[in-house]
């Protein structure tokens, strides 16, 4: 079904395998303890998504070049900052199976890389005067922490309504990707109203990504069992705001009640769970998640045709067909 | 002896009033629980030092403007950041008399409003296309936080030279002051070698003015006694410093082993103390300090004569003579 990673990758092989290289340049510094988290962090990358947007963008509109390059680095100099300060925020001590930084070195260490790798991703742009692709990123930035303290703000009520949840969601998660594709667009000098296309684009992916993410709680992929970790944070997705806006007064009472006082419990946690299924949630959430696609695809169609623009098809449908 | 606050801030009273106002509402967003925080902080704001700088090495170049308020905003949001963020590092709880942002919001909030603030920041400058200033003030930021981490790194070995000492201080200290002299004097057109002039004359001030910290842990202030807290936090300070390389190696490995091991008992530091003075730390330090003061002042000398540079001379002469 669909395109696999390797496949997507392929029109930008050569870029991603120069990018590493360059990216491990872009964070070298004099101070020892700070090479040594930056080595550590290289190390653990993911499925480095992120560059793939930028390179994939570029080439749909134009030639790959140095300032492709720098975007990408600052963007992911600046998500990998936002992950070593989510950590400290989650008080998490893993992330992919390792140590996080501030499990290891402590939170004072973790806030204060997250600073330097910023400061540094800032430069990069700077001293090259890249300044459409730093105003894409810092808007970006501003974007991803209203919306990780809107989230924080509404979680204390547990009443949130679909145009909250999806404001959030779009700031904390979206934003990134949109902001990818900006980047991506803007650095082979596509003009305004063309990137603000491909970062509308990319926001409507990244909707449907974190939709899928919610999904993934309630066991929706081939594998999985349900996780509920959500439901015991607290954290109000998609399915379980249309289940509870379905039901009448008392079960809302009943279920919200659950959620703030005894989330601990797995056997109420499965109620929870059985509840926004018996509701219809994971359909609706499903259609939604659906309808963002194509709005992400009906856009892509308006770019002329290339391999990048079959490749970025690939990626959107991969996607929402992950089973991670 | 010397001028007040007040008489080194009469040629720009009118300015740092409409600052006040000016940057409030730079500060504004639609986040209650942000809104909410940033009140606070507003309303715990210190002597306004920093955008004393800006203005009066900005008046000394030129005509104060608009660029120039948006430079002392934005580091102002970018010293409130790091101050934020250094309550999570440093895990204090209070903050000129209040609590911290993190004592009264928690860790999670405190470095995710450290973000905002940042990126609040960023985006007046990029906004304005005020990139001289961006560019001056993002160095600051890198800066910054590899100071602190190599004050961390070394920390541990608590072995530092005085050649160690000067490059955390620098970082750590002298380059958010420095940053302010530079943004005030490229605000009003100032050409490159005037910026790194007042950089440098700022960066001298800044090491005076860490000097004159330093000492104060030894009670040097008219009213003052010892107080010991950067020995029972392990600090190498410059007047520690001296000392240790001034004695025999049995006495150095006694020092430090209280440091290391007994630093909670207040008789050893006191012991500390009494061997830092003994061995003539603090007329070293002093002389130093005066050292960097002077040369401040011989940079000064080469601006033309103005109500500015008067003032500039009295805040030099404040940072050294401060009491508190």
């Amino acid at each position: 079904m669909g395109l696999s990673i390797k496949e997507i990758q392929a029109p930008i092989a050569k870029e991603m395998d120069a990018f590493e290289g360059k990216f491990r340049s872009f964070m070298k510094t004099k101070v020892m303890l700070l090479d040594t988290i930056m080595n550590y962090i290289v190390q653990r990358k993911g499925k480095q998504l992120r560059p793939m947007f930028v390179f994939l963008t570029a080439g749909l509109c134009g030639e790959i070049n140095e300032k492709t390059h720098r975007g990408a680095a600052l963007i992911e100099l600046l998500h990998t900052a936002t992950l070593v300060h989510d950590d400290v925020v989650d008080e998490s001590n893993y992330r992919r199976g390792f140590f996080s930084v501030n499990a290891v070195w402590k939170n004072k260490i973790a806030v204060l890389v997250g600073d330097y790798l910023l400061s540094k991703g800032l430069l990069l742009s700077i001293d090259n005067n890249d300044f459409d692709i730093l105003k894409i990123v810092s808007t970006a930035v501003r974007e991803i922490s209203e919306g990780e303290l809107l989230q924080i703000e509404k979680a204390r009520k547990l009443d949130i309504t679909e145009e909250v949840y999806f404001e959030i969601i779009r700031q904390k998660t979206a934003t990134l990707i949109a902001a990818c594709c900006g980047a991506g667009v803007s650095s082979v000098g596509a003009d305004a109203e063309t990137v603000e296309k491909a970062r509308i684009f990319g926001e409507k992916i990244g909707i449907a990504f974190q939709i899928k993410d919610d999904l993934f709680d309630y066991g929706d992929a081939e594998i999985g069992k349900p996780l509920g970790i959500d439901i015991k944070e607290k954290k109000m997705t998609l399915p379980l705001i249309f289940a509870l806006n379905q039901s009448d007064w008392s079960t809302k009472r009943k279920i919200i009640n659950i959620i703030k006082n005894e989330s601990e419990k797995p056997n109420k946690v499965e109620e929870v769970i059985d509840f926004v299924k018996k509701s219809g949630g994971l359909q609706y959430a499903n259609k939604v998640m659906e309808r963002y696609k194509q709005e992400s695809l009906d856009i892509l169609s308006t770019f002329s045709d290339s391999i990048y623009r079959t490749s970025l098809a690939g990626l959107v449908e991969y996607t929402i067909n992950r089973v991670k």
